[in-house]
């Protein structure tokens, strides 16, 4: 059982975070507009994973992304800011599928995304993968690879080679239906990953996907049922639920300014795993993810220029 | 045999000209650019069989399109579009996948379209095409909807049907080996297709494309040996080479300003389409069909506001 007053142990290792999923182009409408002749799109580097690597690698720790991207002109876009930012491309894959899309006409109703998957889910399991996730401290991914072979495939091999080499798997169940075929039980294979995850970020909308509406408390029994070991459920500005089996823990939001959400809870992520990497109590680590949650919330953009971790504990007073 | 300077002969029917095939989002980049952080996309109304079939409405016959859109924001606004157009939606069938959509990001060097295919493909025969197709003149599609099942059943099912019922089968043999699954024989597919057509028009780089390179005039040889009974080789600038078999005669460009050639072949057909639906030879609706080409030259966009054929002919001298 994970103590939240205790620090996370792990072996010693070469990278600190290896994140497998998706890495895409979000392309998102510039004006409000439900369907007029023609509008305007801004394409942005995207996917949550690649966000994560990126804020982890500022924030101070070694961090490394596994993706696949099309062998097209928005692969190179992608892989060129990966390189721009510093990150190691070693595990970047170039397959012969477009290269992932999200495409987002924001709208004054409900703003509802379109996804183009593509070259995301053929990320293969490689030498070279197991070689970094061997030498890694954590595994992170979410729903996108585990919604379709073979990339699911890549994930189930994973972490089995992460349990066997004391690797932490964190999981983000961002349950979306869209994201599997249509027919398939993405439920079902969902809560079957949950059983094999350590660390588990749901958030009320991917609990309210995943079991129907029902109350906080309940989600987080439903995810412990399941199997998960520490579960980390986050509810916007009322903060977030944290249970590690025994007892349940509230902690609240320390956002103060809100200008945009985007890229909100990849802030947590990198916050936390950079917390417990640098040997931090797992209750200092969470404080520590929502405080680069709440400095990433005060600006535009998914992926901000965040400072080291410890610029953000002395504003946050930790 | 098809005499140039005869007439084609149809049945007596209530629509003229049935396109089978894409719909799609065009997204085209409004500046050239390699690989920057962002850059700006406008979305616009495509799909070669939809050009062509708002381009003969426009011109002044009976015109319908069969088309699969995606059940999302996008989907929407193609049926919008043809809506507002006063086109006929009866056979626009709305699938569970993303609305189809092209990206192209335009480029000094050579622009690469990046296919993002979806609901296209997902077209299936229907008892409603059917009736439509029986009742149809002429029956148009391109390599799009043959890429890739179950469109491919449709259309295989739709030319045996059109065969049946005196419908003249037009294919555009436009090739582009992105559309078709790697490793899966595309250029022996659309082989088997052309051997099975009355008219087709293929541009030099789709001959290019599906023979190798070689001399126009061995790429008619080409198409007739595999079975086309009137082949119209369009070459830009130079003009066209037409066969019936028995003999080659190259036709003109008309076009004496050329602005934009996006949308120029499926001008074309249009023109030709009308040509021959009202009642004119080969011939002459051929040189329509050039001049209808001419006319969309010194415009830009792929759709534009086309007169009546009528104003079209008496502008290039018919």
């Amino acid at each position: 059982m994970f103590n939240l007053d205790e620090k996370i142990t792990f072996h010693n290792k070469n990278n600190d975070l290896l994140a497998i999923g998706e890495i895409l182009v979000d392309l998102i409408s510039t004006d409000y507009n439900e369907d007029s002749l023609s509008n305007s799109y801004q394409k942005y580097f995207g996917g949550s994973p690649s966000n994560i690597v990126m804020n982890a690698k500022k924030l101070g720790i070694r961090s490394v992304v596994a993706s696949a991207i099309g062998d097209d002109g928005l692969g190179n876009f992608l892989l060129k800011q990966l390189q721009n930012a510093g990150m190691n491309t070693d595990c970047i894959q170039t397959v012969h599928e477009a290269t992932s899309m999200v495409m987002l006409t924001k709208s004054k109703s409900t703003p509802i995304p379109i996804f183009y998957r593509g070259a995301d889910y053929q990320l293969v399991y490689t030498s070279k993968l197991e070689q970094y996730l061997k030498d890694s401290k954590v595994l992170h991914f979410s729903c996108w690879p585990i919604s379709k072979y073979p990339a699911r495939q890549t994930i189930e091999r994973a972490i089995e080679i992460a349990k066997e080499n004391g690797v932490l798997v964190c999981f983000d169940p961002n349950y979306h239906k869209r994201l599997w075929e249509k027919g398939e039980d993405g439920i079902g294979y969902v809560q079957s990953i949950i059983a094999k995850s350590d660390i588990l970020k749901p958030s009320e909308d991917d609990a309210e996907r995943l079991f129907g509406s029902d109350l906080p408390e309940r989600y987080i029994e439903k995810f412990l049922e399941l199997g998960a070991k520490l579960v980390i459920l986050t509810m916007g500005k009322k903060g977030a639920l944290v249970s590690n089996g025994s007892s349940i823990e509230k902690f609240p939001s320390l956002a103060t300014e809100v200008i945009d959400t985007t890229g909100a809870g990849d802030a947590f992520w990198s916050g936390f795993y950079t917390g417990i990497i640098k040997g931090h109590t797992i209750r200092e680590s969470l404080r520590m993810g929502f405080a680069t949650s709440a400095y990433k919330l005060q600006f535009t953009g998914a992926v901000i220029d965040l400072p080291k971790l410890e610029v953000i504990s002395s504003l946050y007073r930790m």
